[in-house]
């Protein structure tokens, strides 16, 4: 089986890594428009061999796009002009736009939207992992609208990686991410950003970073090209999930000004039960 | 050297493993109102006795409280009324409403605040674990209002730990803590009530939590008991951050529903600065 990754970074180097260590591809061909980014793929073993787009699809049997999701408009109808009968998946963060972007294409049958849930706040080539996906969740979408044959290798491929695969409409998966994923983004972004403005006044603030500090705003250090599009293709979904983040933040507000902390103790009472959720 | 532990939690019992492991004590003196964490902490080797608050501390050389900032306004006058030249240190996460409590007492200099800037989400003497505070900073407050020698011996008490020392006013600190502690707890508590919210419509939302989401909502499963007296004592400064968060993440908001997405993309890069901080 041979594979081509378009975009070689922290997903798209990951799962290149893993799936020809367990087997699955003989030979992973790396498609990136930067040069750079291939000789380091090669380096780092990543890849096999890196070849221009076109010669890369007629080599392949699957082809996985994993470049950022604005990116992913432009070059998946012009994947699926090129393709024969080769299997062709995308592993970015938003699908309804995607989805709706090849509907009436011609080879959509060909094509299956997915998405890995794994990842960290680093990207690029360097930043590729073996096991990044193992035992986490991917998304299937719409995969009535594909081929059985393509739904089924799918589903074999994200089985050699140890993936829980979990079926869904584009529309449920862009509203469940925004809950699960976009607005920790968000989260993090703004809550750095909070903290860097009192920096200014206040240079020995950061001395005190602990461990918790870290661990929230860790994902404010993930990539404006790669989240701007999401955000962007997911702008109404996220801005649910906004508001209502912000609505939760008001209510401990509110009642800190009422000095209510009775009411405080039973919010987080209530917010212990993520507990359920982390540990499982 | 003797030191009596009051609170054999997360803090105090991983401060008695280190403390006895590192051979600055030779003898750990566990007291709790819980004689099951005391159990618990004997049986885990946390401590090497447990014995009355009275009895504990004609014993020692060294007072440490960690108990919840609550309880420590009630504890820390009794047990200064009780010393002789022992030294007394705490290990809460506020600091101005406890020394203004005991800032007449006649052993006001046997005592000094302090704050080691570490922990986890758990609580209890399950949680405690070594090397917790090793390379972390402790906050040691207002040096001046104690005598030369207390502040001594806390120093290399720390200093046995591997951790770095940095002294601060207490209303500093209680600023700091503020940012770099306190809005991290409420804004994984509020988020964690937000996606917990969505999970009673959409029970398979929570398939998709990856470790992004988990990271920032880690704090979430933080004790309620600790985390609401410290949010009573350091109100104003909580709530001023609070608000400048909020201002954070309507920004976010307006930007979204104004579809600036290169204001966007800017926010996000100055956000990425915070790289500098936790990489250090």
């Amino acid at each position: 089986m041979t594979i081509t990754v378009i975009g070689i970074g922290l997903i798209g180097g990951s799962m290149a890594i893993s799936l020809k260590e367990n087997g699955f591809a003989d030979r992973i061909i790396g498609v990136d428009q930067s040069q750079d980014n291939l000789d380091k793929a090669v380096r780092r073993r990543l890849i096999d061999e890196d070849m221009d787009l076109e010669s890369a699809i007629v080599e392949s049997d699957i082809i996985v796009l994993s470049i950022p999701v604005d990116a992913m408009l432009q070059i998946l109808p012009k994947v699926l002009d090129l393709v024969d009968d080769q299997v062709v998946i995308d592993v970015g963060s938003t699908k309804m736009e995607l989805m709706k972007s090849v509907e009436n294409h011609p080879k959509r049958k060909q094509y299956i939207g997915t998405h890995p849930m794994a990842g960290t706040e680093y990207s690029g080539p360097e930043a590729a992992i073996p096991n990044l996906f193992s035992k986490k969740t991917t998304v299937i979408c719409d995969a009535k609208q594909s081929k059985k044959e393509v739904v089924d290798l799918v589903e074999k491929m994200y089985n050699s990686m140890e993936m829980k695969i979990l079926h869904m409409d584009a529309e449920s998966h862009d509203i469940h991410t925004a809950y699960i994923s976009h607005i920790s983004h968000i989260s993090s972004f703004a809550l750095a950003l909070t903290v860097l403005e009192k920096e200014k006044d206040e240079k020995t603030i950061l001395d005190l970073a602990s461990s918790g500090f870290s661990s929230t705003v860790r994902l404010a250090k993930s990539s404006a090209n790669m989240w701007v599009p999401v955000f962007q293709q997911n702008r109404d979904n996220v801005l649910d999930v906004l508001d209502e983040h912000i609505n939760s933040l008001s209510k401990f507000r509110t009642l800190l000004i009422k000095k209510d902390f009775k009411k405080i103790h039973e919010l987080i009472k209530q917010s212990n039960d993520i507990k359920r959720i982390l540990n499982s």
